[in-house]
């Protein structure tokens, strides 16, 4: 291998080496040139230089049997800081994620997001406040990532569509990157919580997660072969908008018998209210409880599409994994456990046992934690364009 | 780079060399190496390995303005021959394809599969004929590929089920390979057509092709990034067993409203018998156009079903391309337009224009052509243990 690629190749190995070590460390030089299969003088090269910028440490572990000691390396722990932000319909919620992947801040704000500009500057501040408490210094830092519901272009931070807050082609990355000069990403939060989902419960012989979020929307993500599946424009996955019914229930979208129609937690409260006006799900589950019919009705055929969602996932995608998540999961245990029964003779026979089906284990933060993970991607991918390695 | 890691990255490099060749042939060493990113030596080495076993051939062509000559490498065309072979409701459809992509054989036979080892040795008869009539040796031969409609565990060429011929847990691929000694694959028909269709009309700028099929079943397969997404068990884009209504027609895998029951040619064939017994789509396409209301609406339903299953796979791929193939396209110019009529104001507006919807130009040749493809592609992959480079 000679001249032409070797800057490429010396920034990939920079990443693979350094992701050895965050995965596998305490490892030795020896072990790394081992499994990166480089030769030790390369292996050694990477090593010094990640030394020198702070980005790994040395500890010295006892090595073998005759009682030697021996060097080994670690991240340091603090020498980067990857912030994840959710932007939710009542919250903003902000977490600073270590290299070893702890959130060593997760802040919750109670917050309405409306207009994107006062969105964007109570973020600034929150981020800044955070940083100054915090002793964090601005070289520590990788880059943020916000996410939020809707059809977000990832590479451009551009929201083409995000109808929870009304958004329309705004520039959002752009936006905070201006404010407050640090490289920013935006993401669609089901992505990201799937992202989370699958790095932080690793089950390294699954390779094909699919996540389904219920909630004031409905959602789907793929993450195949460690990557979020994202299609053209990064709107894969909109499952809120397949038509379940030609002639169903009339969507703002313009179609008749969107999925969103049958489950969306707006769209059983508009149900209700008319016949009652209810304020949330839980008086929803309530009113059923009192076993009031039109309660009853409403829930069961909500829990009947879910139950058909998840068969319909398992077509497309074929998972081994399918994860639930979002509000009508997580916040009602009672909804969830009927759509986890109602699931079992809803799913085609072919498929049944093919995939394990469970709830989300990263829950509240899942967002947050997804949205960091990525900016940790971007900076390992990317090492040598962040730092002088 | 040392030893541990050698023996791979020489197969990965021959394998690199060699589809160099194949894809921008004619080229000279130098540009290989160029374009390889190796050293001249290296790419030398190999190109001088590839001439031996005949996979490449020199050709001396003009290089440059003074008019010297210079020496290039093109495949050689003959040198690898793979096999597709398509098993159809009523007819075999087997291919020769050459090592630059040419069919040399494509053959049509009447057969309607019943029993496998029936069709196994049907096929097999059939492959050794064309082989002894067309002077082929059997080291030519790469492999074969069979392609059918179904469940089909490509790892292992277990058809789990195929609904078409009735077949459950069959080594289809077990059972060729011990009547006719060569390496058997088996596929799934739709995806081995989406290959074809993503490799003979390359768009480098594209990346997520979905291929919908309209016929005897509704299927789904997506090509991403240049491969097939497969899934668990490469069971992915079985849309015809999607829930389109949970309370909808009754469907033989024992859910009611899977979506193949509202457009399937069995199905609507099945409907239409409750007024007048048919044979065929034609027959419903001709009482149609002499005004029957039945077969008017039986049509109408089944193109608004057809319109809203391209949404639906749209939302959840976000592809850029959208191919649509089977019968009911391919053979009838007009349930093809009226469902690309009907489609213009069923997509979901967001990601409206996002695509390029076309029906598919592999046509008949595509099942055999991609299954070949797919043959060559694991005989590039696996180069080293195919042949002593």
């Amino acid at each position: 291998m000679k001249i032409k690629n070797q800057d490429f190749l010396k920034k990939e190995n920079q990443s693979l080496v350094l992701e050895i070590i965050l995965n596998q460390g305490p490892i030795s030089r020896a072990e790394i040139a081992k499994r990166t299969m480089m030769s030790p003088t390369s292996a050694s090269r990477i090593v010094a230089s990640l030394l020198e910028v702070e980005l790994i440490r040395e500890v010295n572990l006892i090595s073998d049997g005759i009682g030697r000691k021996a060097t080994y390396f670690v991240p340091n722990e603090n020498s980067v800081i990857s912030i994840g932000v959710e932007i939710d319909q009542n919250a903003i919620r902000i977490g600073f994620m270590n290299f070893v992947g702890n959130l060593v801040v997760l802040e919750h704000f109670n917050y309405q997001p409306v207009d994107p500009g006062e969105t964007i500057q109570y973020i600034t501040n929150k981020i800044r406040n955070i940083i100054n408490r915090e002793n964090i210094t601005f070289e520590q830092i990788a880059g943020i990532c916000l996410g939020l519901p809707g059809l977000i272009q990832n590479e451009t931070g551009m929201i083409k569509l995000s109808a929870q807050f009304n958004w329309k082609q705004v520039p959002l990355g752009e936006m905070l990157e201006e404010k407050i000069g640090f490289q920013v990403f935006v993401d669609n939060e089901l992505k990201l919580k799937a992202l989370a989902e699958y790095i932080t419960n690793p089950e390294p012989e699954k390779e094909n997660m699919a996540m389904i979020g219920f909630g004031s929307g409905v959602g789907s993500a793929l993450v195949t072969k460690g990557d979020i599946y994202r299609g053209e424009g990064n709107f894969s996955g909109e499952i809120g908008h397949t038509i379940v019914d030609p002639y169903g229930i009339y969507c703002p979208c313009g179609n008749f018998g969107c999925l969103q129609t049958y489950i969306a937690e707006k769209f059983l409260l508009a149900e209700a209210s008319k016949t009652k006006s209810i304020e949330n799900i839980q008086e929803l589950i309530s009113e059923s409880e009192n076993k009031e019919k039109w309660a009853i009705n409403i829930l069961d055929k909500a829990i009947t599409y879910a139950a058909i969602t998840i068969n319909n996932v398992v077509c497309v995608y074929n998972p081994d994994t399918v994860v639930l998540s979002g509000s009508l999961i997580e916040n009602y245990p009672v909804i969830k456990e009927r759509i986890l029964e109602k699931c079992k003779n809803q799913i085609w026979t072919p498929v049944n046992n093919t995939f394990e089906l469970r709830t989300t284990k990263t829950g509240v933060e899942g967002v947050v934690v997804g949205a960091a993970i990525s900016v940790q991607r971007h900076f390992i991918k990317n090492i040598q364009f962040n730092r002088e390695v």
